[in-house]
């Protein structure tokens, strides 16, 4: 893993926030402001930074009264500022705010639902704050619990921010590999749908080996479901079954990052594993849970919890508190009131149709893939074919005039990710489709 | 440092939440369901442990309309449900709730106005989620800014659970020793305030030479500026100087974990470390920062975070967003309109005077130390003088017989560890006083 050049950042829509070039005086002003306080980790999206104010449903508007389509944001999952997330929020917080050292009976009934919708044996829960608390915490549990040190992750991986989870995240790295315990395999893609397990499979299977050979023994095999990072690879469904059966005969376990696709993204249930038929053996959650409240879990077989304790307190002071409860139960309460995850499938099976159906007008567009409203589109060379970083760089900002908020993903930033809050409409879809379509022109 | 002895975690008063012996049906029935879902990680304080359902101020009230004083937490700061910070945050929620890559005034507003309380130099803010991130977070600038590997933290610290923070965090680990490249030092007491600077400082320079010795150099010496968890060492007041030179002349950086001490507990200014006459290098605040919302947070200078960023991506999809911005803002309003930073120097100088005044009639109470509304209180044997954990846990399931929650600190769990919200009032530290003395009766 070398350093990301320069044009992958930019097609991945992220700006150094010290650039105030060409800015309005009020925006320029802003900028410093903020990149005075936040340095060198300012970093905001588009080459001319947006300024938002408000949010409700699948729109956010700007200081100046735009209005933005929002086809990025993936946390506010169940619609922006959702009324019934908010006033659960703010009901439980006016009553009582306080850590799981104390019985408090929303914070069990919220547990409850929430490892109902997980298939048997996955039946223990640990509130957090973060996904990346969820995979460090899973991380140590399958260490605690196996006994072996390495983990085997994508090539472009992102699963969060503490030290031990940067190492299993290539994409967060800009100067070194990962850490001597990781292993990378390529994302699982192929125009063959059969070969693709086949392939997955022996790449992890060489992991393993090399991973016993160098003495560390196989962990974990952790992968986001839906591999977002990696530019979004869903099919065909089953495809992770043999590389999870590899990592088992290891000796290792498989743990199912959820951050992305879970909470019904995928339109197949709640689950992103679960349309691979697979059990997976930790499942982190994360970002859409709370629709924007900090919360992020763990669930786990009671025995490798069980082992973990033994070892090692563990306790999140804001991790499961009655806010945090109250927040996650109104989520799932809408999701299923709304119907969400039926939404995410038939929108988002729409969407992918219409998408697919610009290629025969555009040729720069390559593949079309995802699962719900989770969709990659990949942008490529007129002559080449190859992925074309510039061209998705170009269309993320063009659509940013046009009122479209996206991003990209992959390896080289030339998929578009395409990942909108689940009450999105078939109208919205073609919306988007029109605009792309209008921005690419000829081309 | 080896396993803590059951009568340890016991005085620490957490127990294993599987126990339901003895309870009321009703009350043993809610102890199973959350063991079912949280199992081994289900600890809940009390031999009989509290369902709670409402606080405000410095009460909590459970399921029966029991009142409870407490004189124990310290993340809802300012006092339980405090209006101003409900109100801030469900107004912002209702309003837009989005991560920090587009700009938003509040969230400028809100680092602006928390930078302003710090010393010149301590410029940059990254915000996070939970003290753990943010101590997670400030190693790997230590690291990474000083090319060190090393760390030195005091025999029962515990800075937040992670993987790379629980190593730092002797109290936590329960069957191994930290990390090779971990130092443990004594917690800064004796008798001769004098004597204390220079014992701390000699303590902290082996470890210097030994993590030099052993090729891991320093990175950083970590505290927190009240050692909460070693006992509550305050005094005298500038003990950390010596110390802090010692590691800055190695090459390394100070850290002040400002988790617990921050936001005027210890009634001087915001922050514990300004007691000291000291200026950090990194600063890590967490739990009181948003009075019950997940928040925490990071500053440091310019150029650490700079070349921290030059090595690595960092982007914490929850940190900082516009509810904590406004809730955090909330606190920093309350705690100036209300004066709770001169509320803590005041009541907690009479209340320290009280618990004092206390041990002419009761030869158990030790030393009665702190600064602030955080003060440890050690109970001592009737004939050996030495840590009475018995007495402690005692004290502790007495005091909530009697309306009044309280814990424990130490290597002993011997010591009570006070620390109610700001808001504390005098008539509060009466009533606690006047019940501890009929707790101890003779003794």
């Amino acid at each position: 893993m070398s350093a990301a050049p320069l044009k992958e950042i930019l097609a991945l829509n992220r700006f150094d926030a010290s650039r105030t070039e060409g800015f309005p005086e009020e925006l320029a002003e802003r900028v410093r402001r903020r990149s005075a306080t936040f340095g060198a980790s300012s970093v905001l999206f588009y080459e001319q930074p947006i300024e938002m104010v408000r949010a409700e449903g699948t729109y956010m508007y700007d200081a100046d009264g735009r209005k933005y389509l929002d086809v990025y944001n993936n946390v506010p999952s169940v619609g922006h500022c959702h009324p019934r997330v908010v006033a659960a929020m703010a009901k439980q917080a006016a009553e009582i705010n306080i850590h799981t050292r104390y019985l408090t009976k929303i914070v069990e009934t919220y547990s409850e639902r929430l490892l109902a919708t997980y298939p048997e044996g996955l039946s223990n829960l640990v509130m957090t704050c973060t996904g990346s608390e969820s995979n460090d915490l899973a991380m140590r549990i399958a260490r605690i619990g196996t006994g072996a040190e390495g983990f085997i992750v994508t090539e472009s991986a992102y699963h969060g921010n503490t030290a031990l989870v940067t190492e299993i995240s290539p994409s967060a790295l800009k100067k070194r590999k990962p850490a001597p315990f990781v292993r990378t395999v390529p994302a699982p893609s192929g125009n063959d749908p059969a070969a693709v397990a086949a392939s997955f499979a022996a790449h992890v299977e060489a992991a393993i080996a090399d991973l016993r050979k160098e003495g560390y023994g196989t962990a974990a095999l952790i992968v986001d479901s839906i591999f977002s990072s990696d530019g979004i690879y869903a099919d065909p469904a089953g495809f992770l079954q043999p590389a999870v059966a590899a990592v088992r005969k290891a000796g290792g376990l498989f743990i199912a990052d959820e951050v992305q696709p879970g909470f019904g993204r995928t339109g197949f249930n709640l689950w992103g594993f679960a349309r691979h038929g697979v059990t997976p053996d930790i499942v982190t959650m994360g970002k859409p849970m709370g629709n924007g409240f900090p919360m992020s879990g763990v669930v786990t077989r009671p025995d490798l919890l069980q082992k973990f304790c033994e070892e090692t307190g563990y306790f999140n002071t804001f991790g499961g508190n009655p806010v945090a409860a109250a927040a996650g139960l109104a989520v799932l309460d809408v999701i299923a009131d709304e119907g969400l995850t039926e939404n995410a499938r038939d929108v988002g099976s729409y969407f992918a149709d219409s998408l697919r159906n610009l290629k025969s007008r555009h040729v720069t567009i390559g593949a079309v893939r995802g699962a719900g409203l989770f969709i990659g589109l990949d942008f490529i060379g007129l002559e080449d074919g190859e992925p074309d970083t510039a061209l998705s760089t170009h269309v993320i900002n063009e659509m940013k005039k046009s009122g479209i908020l996206i991003g990209a993903a992959g390896k080289y930033g030339a998929t578009l990710k395409i990942r909108p809050p689940l009450c999105f409409s078939k109208a919205d879809a073609d919306h988007f489709t029109g605009v792309l379509s209008t921005i690419l022109g000829n081309r």
